[in-house]
């Protein structure tokens, strides 16, 4: 029999699905799982009768690949992934590849694409989005891990990812160790920025605007025709369509507290750590933490009794001021999170081709949109591009949406609409673009409390000044602060 | 000759002044410094003729000391620590007391107390706050650790710590292992919080309102005698008033780049690891990285030449809106501070009591504010207060400042001056005052494309429901995502 070219562990939704996608490409895929009944049920249900082989353990598996072998991972993140390390390590000879295809976190990955190395196997984290669909029919993948790998994993994820129009694989080696999980990791604090952003969009217009489900299907519809074009954009619009059983729209039965897997989480953390202010996306995951304090939020309604005046401007335009303001500071967001990718890659020695992971989110993925080709033509202008709101045309095309997005921002906390993400977004662009922050300020107060020091506007950088702004006290310097 | 009750290492700026203060308050202290000029030098100096006796080594100082010894670490914060606790342990007998009062990261702390009680002796950690002049005259201190070494330490820190009006001391236990220096690290991240508050209210004097700082100087002395009487609106007043040699204001030559230590970031750490929305911090750490991306910023100012309208209102009705959108975003802030308190104390096991807390830092700490006080009152008539914005005195004050926060906040979006804190506080508490937020959106769309399943308004809590959106794709839930 015929040996299969990768073999793939843990078949839930994910799993199966990529499975199916590459079967449907020509290539013979072998299957394991944990708990037997499920490769027992799928090679005699959806994958019967295809290329598809059933194993019954690890061993099996593994005799059943071509070398060097490949073995997908599709099992949860976390000490499972170690776990299947440990088990299959023994069964795999010098050069195999072992393929981490869930949603861990970096610095695992690190770990564990040393420790594999260390062994003399070969490792692959890969980000892989697009959800349960995208696997099935060609999701973005962003590989990461060991460099020698890539010629062997290659010819099969450039044919089971997405494409765009012209044909482009959405899927290329994103970097050594945990680069790829990184970038998937921003890619979903993307993510949630997004989804944060429309349903800023949504509140505003059901709240303020008091328009329907029906109207915001509609709304949704005509904004997928304009520079919003994308996945999300387009799956809201079908959501607000979709009615239940009884007629009415189901989305308004949905309880309204978001749940969250922890990459949002990450994707804040590493912006701490590395320093890179990633407003947004911080907003957005704060905002999931908040609507899962819904008894607390019922409490506080009441004791609050707050009543949203009704809306006194013009319906059509304020409509148009909230996609503008989403446009606008969908623009931040992405400018934030490129930001701290160009700043971990220094941390980490990571040489990442930004147009590249522009080109990879394109298609497939959840935040797949039109607007990825802007970003890509970006940095094909200028690959060191320091910052995305620095290129020409994003700085033409935010100078336009300005107005619009101060108004719909206004009306925001005029009225008493949360609109976090956007009023975020607002608040890092005019401090990204005013040349004095007040900092000077908190530099003073931090010099007046702590002797901390400040550098002086006239004189060079590295020169270091010391106020006694009191009068009293001593002119010990707080960096003489250790023993 | 006398033995001293503490001994203390690390006499940089802090250590000093602790030492002084503690002298003065009738304690006899050995110090020792890794340099022993330093020793020698303060001794000689600021020491002499006083009951502090210099040690020439570890030894020297342990010979020193009463039993149980007591010795207090003013050592940076990190690797200095752990190095100083090895070489201490072996000198040191069963019960004797090592007091680290730096900044050191709860888990090191948790950790510690740990080792050194396997090790037979007793650990604290203790916030200290107030800066060199709280040192010297009375700081707010936070002890946590092993609860055993609160008798011995008790009598010293509550006689050396701040104290306010009526004499109670800013100093009581506060919980096991790292429960201190978590609060310490809450306090700094309040502590970013407020003075990124008073920089957003001086940038929209500044820069919206024209106002010099001879003219924001007074507004700050006059709001030093509302609500907002405090240390930082104190020393923000000072430092306006302050004058280079040139007789120009000191504070406009200071670079605005801000430092920070890391308290803020990992405050915000923890608020993300804890899934409490901590927006006001966030925002306010971020803006620290943000004024540190300086030369980033003045390529941005000129990309885009923003130019601030001219203020077209009445400035006196401003500056009164600028006060109450700080007090109110204040009032957010700590109640964030606060949840995030009570969340850590459930996963951590720790017995906060919250009204001593405020009490704590009611004097001597940088955060000091007559404003603590209305909080140490809040838990006094509830101790069990869910959120600050539920107590009566504190619902009622938010009431009452709403329509100026709204004002305030709409003009910095409007106009184009960056205030992210104020805005982002005033989104927090439209929030976090709404029944419905959108997040029954924000479900639909993990479930159309993830299915995540969701809960529904219309059922009980617990139950998950899974929509097939599309018509298209399997039914298998993403809860069977594992191998």
């Amino acid at each position: 029999m015929k040996k299969a070219e990768i073999g793939l562990v843990g078949l839930a939704v994910m799993g199966e699905n990529l499975v199916m996608n590459m079967e449907s490409k020509g290539f013979t895929v072998a299957v394991f799982n944990r708990t037997a009944e499920r490769v027992e049920k799928f090679v005699s249900g959806r994958a019967a009768g295809k290329h598809v082989i059933g194993c019954c353990s690890l061993e099996d598996l593994v005799a059943n690949l071509e070398k060097p072998r490949k073995v997908f991972l599709m099992v949860k993140a976390g000490q499972a992934v170690d776990g299947m390390i440990e088990q299959l390590l023994p069964l795999l000879e010098n050069g195999d590849i072992i393929i981490d295809g869930g949603n861990s976190h970096f610095p695992d990955t690190i770990r564990r694409t040393q420790y594999v190395e260390s062994r003399g196997k070969l490792y692959v984290g890969t980000g892989v989005s697009g959800g349960e669909e995208g696997a099935l029919k060609g999701p973005s993948m962003m590989p990461g891990g060991s460099p020698a790998a890539w010629p062997y994993v290659k010819p099969i994820f450039q044919k089971i990812c997405a494409k765009v129009e012209d044909g482009s694989a959405c899927c290329d080696w994103v970097g050594e160790n945990g680069a790829g999980h990184f970038v998937k990791m921003v890619h979903n604090g993307i993510e949630y920025g997004d989804m944060q952003l429309i349903c800023e969009a949504y509140q505003l217009m059901r709240d303020l605007l008091g328009l329907s489900d029906g109207e915001m299907h509609q709304v949704f519809k005509e904004w997928n025709e304009t520079e919003l074009d994308s996945y999300l954009i387009e799956i809201t619009r079908d959501i607000l369509a979709y009615q239940d059983t009884d007629g009415t729209p189901m989305v308004e039965k949905i309880l309204d507290t978001a749940g969250q897997k922890g990459t949002g989480k990450w994707t804040g953390i590493a912006a701490l750590n590395e320093g890179v202010p990633l407003t947004l996306i911080g907003e957005a995951v704060f905002a999931r933490c908040l609507s899962a304090m819904k008894d607390n939020r019922v409490e506080a309604a009441r004791a609050y009794q707050r009543v949203i005046p009704a809306f006194d401007g013009n319906k059509a335009e304020m409509i148009e001021a909230i996609r503008q303001a989403l446009y606008a500071s969908k623009i931040i967001s992405y400018a934030q999170g490129y930001t701290l990718m160009r700043t971990a890659a220094k941390t980490y020695g990571w040489n990442l081709n930004y147009g590249g992971i522009a080109l990879m989110w394109r298609g497939g993925c959840i935040i797949r949109s039109v607007f990825l080709g802007k970003i890509k033509d970006a940095y094909d202008r200028n690959p060191n591009l320091n910052n995305l709101l620095l290129d020409p045309y994003f700085r033409e095309t935010i100078a336009k949406l300005i107005p619009a997005w101060r108004k719909a921002a206004a009306a925001a906390m005029q009225y008493g609409i949360p609109a976090p993400a956007m009023t975020s977004a607002l608040s890092y662009f005019d401090g990204y673009t005013t040349e004095r922050l007040p900092a000077n300020l908190l530099q003073a107060q931090r010099d007046y409390f702590g002797a901390h020091t400040y550098e002086r506007l006239d004189r060079p950088r590295g020169e270091f000044f010391h106020t006694n702004w009191t009068g009293r006290g001593g002119d010990t310097a707080a960096g003489a602060y250790n023993a």
